[in-house]
């Protein structure tokens, strides 16, 4: 599948709602920041040199060995794509709004594998950043990916690497192993009983980060949360990845534990609640990007507690990165107003809900 | 049909939605009040005194002429019925709620024809109030069936009538001719548009009174108000009724003017609105009287400016009356607590309102 068409079709491989422990885990990244031996850092790299960065990536993303680690993945210039498709790889999550923000945009580049499992941004913050995304709780296997790319590209570049520190990097908080890893969580259970609020201050405590996806706090949007690791110096990859899996594993148990507990002590108003939320998504004219996903969790709520059984996971995944604004301008073909966007949106939710079993 | 079926079919003829005027007026009522001579009136009856009347009204509703007039009729003691049957009665606006408020319902009754487009009160304010009830703006053939029965009794009974003042009635008020005339109009457009308080303000100046059918005011839960004549003595039957009737068709013009004047600068909002109220009727679990009421005023709205195609104004009526307490009871088989009503009512909807056409 070329690029082109992966910015089309709004599914990607991390939507798959068929994974371990997707009732709370949405996906699961590794990313990892390398650099290239005798190059500046991004930040003041020339034109020049960036594009001899591109290069070298081309053909090590070509290289036999990386093909046989990852399959095919096609590289774009930033410059090649318009400011839309741009806007729904970052919706996807397959690229950082940060690689966006400049106006640098021919020293820019991205890849993308056919099923969106891997990418790599070239030339943000540092030369490259291998990410891997996968759907439900899958942190080891990411990780996994990422080394086989990793040292697929290896064979090709010469990264930047002290046998003191580890890898280099632009920003000392990723030297190391230069490993980022997080997951995208699912916590409407807390959310409702209030146990967000203590979650959101111990997580801090063991050393990682909780944010909303889109939002900040307990106000997230659609009550998906993203936990991810801080510090990378002095810890193995093993380290990082099992730290975030044992916490994880926490906040599914409590997570589960809040949603059993509405549902035995309040079911008729939490059914109430998820069912006007599919009335509502199944008829609305109008819906702005922040309630569709509140609506969208209260659903979801519900498919997962079991007593709503028409959208799947993988549509309801589907239907939050849909209904982001870029893919509805892209839908429109031209930039709208934000009106007309409601209106489209909700047109376009409302075709994807119809004809589904109630 | 017997009365006790008449109680359990939530249908009345008046909430036959094909009828003249049925996009804004719902029903016409005319009201006289007669009494009989040679008796006190009721507040000063006696019980023996109160079942001579009650036997005179069986006689004279079994009269031959009576029959060929309006049909079929049934009397019923209240003595005979359960409260959430009378309470059912005043639903679907056959009796008055006056004519429950007393610990001496053996000396009341009623009358009811089998499409229940006529009835009488016995043994209410007045001995006898004779009721005609027809769907849309229909004042004078409500009128014209009232004398027709009124005549037809008169063959029989003695009324208390002055050649000087008219038909003599308990209060004063009603004093002249008896005829009290209403209509049931339904002016979502004139709440949205801000108008109904103009409305409010003129109604009163031509000598009419209007008030919230549930609820007071512009707070008149479903936006339905009911319009009636304040004075009697000094007018003739055709006065009263042609003087309501030309402020209901001046109501009627102005309803549709704000409903048109909102679909078309306002459509979006007015669509999403009325999609979102059919949604969450489609949906809800739980379902309060008041938010129900406010909902099918949006759809009865959407079903007439010929967005939504689904719901019939009269099932949209019919919905008005069995989702009224009494009725819910009554599905129950039993009193059943505030909460649960509202899961009744929620699922009683949602039956009616599935495997309808979008």
């Amino acid at each position: 599948m070329g690029l082109r068409e992966n910015i089309t079709n709004p599914f990607s491989k991390w939507m798959d709602g068929n994974a371990p422990e997707a009732d709370v885990v949405i996906s699961s990244r590794v990313r990892l920041a390398r650099n290239l031996a005798s190059f500046p850092f991004p930040h003041q790299l020339s034109k020049e040199k960036a594009n001899e960065i591109i290069h070298a990536l081309q053909l090590a993303i070509n290289n036999k060995k990386t093909r046989a680690a990852v399959g095919p993945m096609e590289l774009a210039r930033l410059a090649e794509l318009t400011p839309v498709e741009r806007q729904i790889l970052v919706e996807k999550h397959l690229i950082s709004p940060d690689l966006l923000k400049t106006r640098e945009e021919e020293t820019r580049a991205l890849v993308v594998s056919g099923d969106e499992i891997v990418s790599i941004m070239v030339n943000e913050e540092d030369h490259l950043r291998l990410q891997c995304l996968l759907p439900g709780l899958q942190l080891e296997e990411a990780a996994r990916i990422c080394a086989l790319l990793d040292d697929a590209l290896e064979q090709t570049l010469d990264y930047a690497f002290s046998e003191k520190l580890g890898y280099l990097t632009a920003c000392p908080t990723n030297v190391g192993t230069g490993m980022r890893v997080s997951v995208m969580v699912h916590l409407p259970g807390l959310v409702i009983n209030g146990g967000i609020k203590e979650l959101l201050a111990f997580i801090p405590k063991v050393g990682l980060t909780v944010r909303g996806l889109y939002g900040e706090g307990t106000e997230a949007a659609g009550n998906l949360f993203q936990i991810s690791n801080q510090v990378t110096l002095g810890r193995s990859e093993e380290e990082i990845v099992s730290g975030l899996g044992t916490v994880t594993e926490q906040v599914i148990a409590r997570e589960r534990q809040a949603r059993q507990q509405l549902y035995r002590y309040r079911r008729d108003a939490l059914e109430d609640r998820v069912w006007r939320a599919y009335g509502t998504l199944r008829y609305a004219r109008l819906l702005t990007g922040d309630e569709t996903m509140k609506l969208l969790s209260d659903v979801r709520l519900g498919v997962n507690l079991g007593f709503l059984k028409g959208p799947t996971p993988r549509l309801l995944n589907e239907l939050i990165v849909l209904t982001r604004p870029a893919y509805i301008t892209k839908m429109a073909g031209k930039d709208v107003p934000p009106a007309y966007r409601d209106s489209l949106r909700a047109k376009l939710v409302r075709e994807k809900l119809k004809d589904l079993p109630e």
